[in-house]
């Protein structure tokens, strides 16, 4: 590439095509699709719609695929109908499907006009599944032999009837009835003498879909089984369509991007950020930003409830966000560790004792080592200048603040940690993402019960003293 | 399958692994690899050997590549010699590789003494590359065809030479010399005429690798291009073996899980959580655990600064907790969206400028928003108790702490608006990985000066009257 993508987003922004053209338009060995999608992704609105206008119609249902849904849909809104149509008729039927779920109400009806008869119909029938099912992502043009045929009959039947589309790279042996009997990699026809028939190569072992399975959990066969390509059966093991393992790995993408945002403590964005609405991204956030500030009120509740503690012996308010933080930190530690081991399928609730056990011993290590820090530093304290942060002249009683602020943290970390491992598993029983248990999500809840510990240890421990 | 798995755990731990045997032993039919090695990762290390040890050689080498490293590392030390030696000669060149790149030193080079002189001199070859180079991941075994072959010579060609592995789905031409001229799916042979030359069906058109490139960029090109398998090259553009998409999968799982681990405050752990030892774990955890507490440590030091201004006003103690976990909670959503938004390479550190102005606003809009609820609180609460709460009285100005509660709600919220998505882009400016500005880090910074933010708006506001 001679330009850069920054120039040719300048040359784009000043109406001049020319650039991308020259780069996409021509022949295979010019920019890929992908790539032109990329400068899409950062031209507003209108300059990538005319953009699109410019390329020849091939180029067009070769880039569409590869856009944001956000810039597909408001290209499919602007452009002409027949091109519109044009492009939706022509792309692949998984990629049209993907087009479509991203579409509500009347934008859809009006998409489901611009197809044929067939698209239509193949659209209406995968649409009735739920949005989660792999039903969205399938490819149905799938590559069919007979196990009766030689591989030389079968090699011929293919080149007469198939194309030359990613989907080739597995053949499917299927019945009279169309039920699945086996898959195949299309090179063990070439690596096998021409005479052999298909069921003498077959191995009758394969790994298949329901077409009412999860997309998560295609991801995880996937994952597990190595493998490029999946069919994807009815309940009478008709087969149906091929899924990818390109679109798979989108999913998986779009999983772990829900998993972080809802971890970080908001919901999970539709689009990309920057492509994202300000009120729309206000929307996320503030939500659960409310729910967890209502929520932090009740340490509000919780320190007025000591007030007559803290008016007695002030310095007890030092060590208040110290504290609280210690738990909020170890058990954003602990949720992390726990929903990741859950979505990789390492850990499951049942197992929740051996976490249990193990996460005790860690709060308590974790929280041992804290404490000492913290006893550490407050006799280091007093030393050089206890009394200038002490109004009333407590100074003599350091060591009571210094152990009550070593078993506060002992305490409070032994309770985040606690909180932390166990949330995301009683979440995950109850069939809500483990994810939801978010770092602020945690923090918030230790902060509250923190603030009890603490000042119900420094009762126990001041007593007849400070307090 | 009739037995669970938890069935078969229990077998095996009795020493019964007949069950297992029958499952895994006989067909292509039976339990795949990858089923039997969820098994062995939920098994202690002696049963797991004995398991292994029980099965016959083709199903050791069957099963070696899907087993977590560390039961690997065990089952090569414990088994005999001639064993190991097997096993490791056999498994496919890029499985040989992801194990030898986990061991180091005395374990590297006893494992290197098993290998033929063949596989020796390979690994050592490629072990030579950066630990994160794709080098680490190729299969060495791929298949090459030259461009005047017509296709029926080409797959006699492969018919004598190749076997039936999965890095035969895609033949590479390459000249005399062993340089790359074009990759092409297999199926293209099946899906000409056989009579045409390999050159009227090439393209020209490929994307590769080249053998320096990091693990994690090639995962960024299988995600871009949408390929099931990649080429990898020398500068010479000489064709030294071929990567395909199962390993960038989990290398991108491991990517994910390290960037999760990261933002919930501590260092990625090697191994997954229920195998990795109770030590290790602590290690991992309480090196942050550690630096944010005393970092954390400022905040005493703070309110200590402060200690006159809430002697005299007790009552701005009261909102401690609640202010400072709300500048936490907004910079850990910002820095959440903007670490996701940079490793899907929607955002580079250029558009800092973008990120900011966007983010000011979203700051002071989400500020306001949890700045109103604050002041309806206070102003709800001191007309139901807000004497109880306050030892001195001073019920008549909590007007004025409403106010100083609602302007420092603000300040925080945009200040750890403004912390969390900017951080970020400047470590990723300076090459470290942003998400190490993880969700505890934000808040711990967020939380000393949040406290300055709120005892400064307090001295302003409350100056003549509280103060």
């Amino acid at each position: 590439m001679i330009m850069t993508l920054k120039e040719i987003r300048k040359k784009i922004l000043k109406g001049d095509f020319i650039g991308l053209f020259r780069l996409f338009g021509k022949d295979e060995k010019s920019m890929q699709p992908s790539e032109v999608a990329k400068i899409f992704l950062n031209l507003p609105a209108s300059s990538a719609i005319k953009a699109f206008q410019s390329f020849p119609e091939k180029n067009k249902i070769l880039l569409f695929p590869y856009l944001d849904s956000l810039v597909q849909k408001q290209i499919v809104n602007e452009i002409p109908k027949e091109d519109s149509a044009k492009i939706l008729n022509n792309v692949s039927s998984d990629d049209l499907l993907i087009f479509l779920s991203n579409l509500k109400g009347v934008e859809l009806s009006e998409s489901l006009e611009y197809l044929n008869e067939k698209n239509k119909k193949a659209a209406h029938n995968l649409l009735g599944y739920p949005r989660e099912s792999v039903a969205r992502l399938i490819n149905t043009e799938f590559v069919t032999i007979k196990k009766e045929m030689s591989i030389d009959e079968a090699m011929a039947h293919l080149r007469r009837y198939h194309q030359d589309t990613e989907t080739a790279n597995i053949v499917y042996v299927v019945d009279g009835e169309g039920k699945l009997v086996d898959d195949m990699p299309i090179r063990r026809l070439v690596l096998n003498e021409p005479a052999k028939k298909v069921e003498d190569i077959m191995d009758g072992f394969y790994i298949k879909l329901n077409i009412n399975d999860s997309k998560e959990s295609a991801v995880d066969v996937f994952k597990q089984y190595d493998r490029a390509a999946l069919p994807v059966t009815d309940d009478k093991n008709v087969l149906l369509g091929v899924i990818t393992v390109d679109d798979v790995l989108d999913v998986d993408e779009a999983k772990n991007t829900k998993e972080m945002q809802r971890f970080g403590g908001l919901e999970s964005l539709e689009y990309p950020y920057v492509k994202t609405p300000f009120f729309s991204l206000i929307r996320k956030r503030a939500g659960w930003l409310i729910i967890l500030f209502l929520s932090e009120m009740l340490t509000a509740t919780a320190m007025g409830h000591f007030q007559s503690e803290l008016d007695a012996a002030l310095v007890l308010s030092l060590f208040v966000p110290l504290i609280i933080s210690s738990g909020g930190n170890s058990g954003s530690q602990a949720a992390t560790l726990i929903i990741r081991a859950m979505a990789l399928n390492e850990l499951t609730p049942k197992r929740w004792w051996y976490v249990m056990r193990r996460e005790i011993f860690s709060g308590l290590t974790l929280g041992l080592i804290l404490g000492t820090l913290g006893f550490v530093r407050i006799t280091i304290w007093q030393k050089l200048h206890w009394a200038n942060y002490d109004p009333k002249h407590h100074g003599q009683y350091w060591y009571l603040v210094a152990t009550t602020v070593f078993f506060s943290l002992v305490g409070i970390v032994l309770w985040g940690t606690l909180s932390g491992s166990m949330i995301p598993i009683v979440l995950k029983k109850l069939k809500i993402d483990p994810a939801t248990s978010s770092a602020p999500f945690v923090a918030t809840l230790v902060d509250v019960t923190g603030l009890v510990i603490y000042f119900s240890i420094a009762a126990v421990i001041l007593k007849g003293t400070l307090l």
